[in-house]
């Protein structure tokens, strides 16, 4: 059991995932081989997303995710197997989506099932991404006419009921 | 600190709640000892349960999570000790079931106390798993008017103030 | 690579966070150096709050935290950095606070950003915690009108809409 490889596939996978709630897109290509395909199960966008290469999967994240959105992805409970300088991955995985704009969220959950590379440069990259869905719901902040946010990274906060920027001071 | 027993173990214990969340039944029973007990903690269904074998543990979650439950154990924080062929472990654990047909939500915390054994075919497995509730709600569809399911692995949607199926197709 | 010295600071995150929700707060003093420091950004208390020495961490949390407060800390996603005798970690986190006298969800994201030290009797101990909100909302019970407490470890229930209390015994 190559033990330093599966610890460095999944700081891969977390570094990733938070390249993506950080919005850090200079850094995140570098978790991808060149030729990476990414399959997005989201139906709150199109529907089933196939993404090729490198540079469509990051100018897709890119695209979609601006600071009108805010995401938190959460993977764990990785069943990594290792061959030679290939590798999969299972991960349960649990996402919240926050369009401010829309005043609605997107929650669900999904096991990812992704594939590794070992470059020649001995660093480990994400070939493939992909997740089946376990359910996704979206519902809106208007359910919920207490909903206040206290804090938020990317916006002003839009609250129920109220003016919420002025939360944003907290 | 044998670091592979307890890579071993975490996967085992993934093992076991991805066969639950993908109602797996045929798989699930390698993970348990074939005298393993288990005490669910869910008071959802009848107060705390105790199931005693192999057996009784699949015939339970068998009977009780068919498609029209989903189901999302998400578990992590493990803090593993090892004993030469037996292990405990602790975990930090949140789950969430919807039970479609009678549109509501279950959702709650707890912390796992499992115990482990090492078979005289070297792999590990779970003698007795169990959890202590930190809480545990029970809330309905209807208190979220907006809510929709955009995608569900187990059956056709049910959304709130429409006809869900239709959402389906996503 | 070191990957013992990488469990051990994993372990001592999942120990102090279960101290944290079971309320171990004699035995929690033991997870941070004497001098240590936390910054906890949460806004629902008096935005962020510094706190110096593990002394005033522990009295804080002791404080803040009695049984009318339930709390589930979730963290993953564990970057680990080893630098000799110090280590720094990013870490994923979700949390849920709920406080049953007011009546009210507090739920959010951050990232940890900790410091590490490993003491001269070989075990490694928490120097620096703190986070960045993703994001952080306060609602009401009182917007799920049918929400009910089918369990709670530290307090009689509050149910939305009925006397909470009876659904105790589960």
């Amino acid at each position: 059991m190559d033990l330093a490889a599966l610890e460095e596939i999944r700081q891969l996978k977390y570094r990733y995932l938070r390249c993506v709630d950080l919005k850090r897109w200079d850094e995140i290509a570098e978790v991808f081989t060149a030729d990476a395909s990414a399959e997005y199960g989201t139906h709150a966008v199109r529907g089933q997303l196939s993404l090729h290469g490198r540079d469509e999967i990051v100018g897709y994240l890119r695209d979609n995710l601006g600071p009108e959105i805010t995401t938190v992805h959460r993977c764990g409970q990785p069943e990594i197997t290792i061959n030679g300088d290939k590798a999969t991955g299972t991960w349960s995985f649990e996402d919240t989506v926050i369009a401010m704009t829309y005043r609605v969220w997107i929650r669900g959950a999904a096991f990812y099932e992704d594939s590794y590379e070992r470059g020649a440069d001995g660093r480990w990259r994400i070939s493939h991404t992909g997740y089946r869905r376990i359910y996704e719901t979206l519902s809106s902040f208007d359910d919920t006419p207490s909903l206040r946010f206290l804090d938020t990274m990317w916006t002003a906060t839009a609250s129920s009921g109220e003016a919420g920027a002025a939360e944003k001071t907290g």
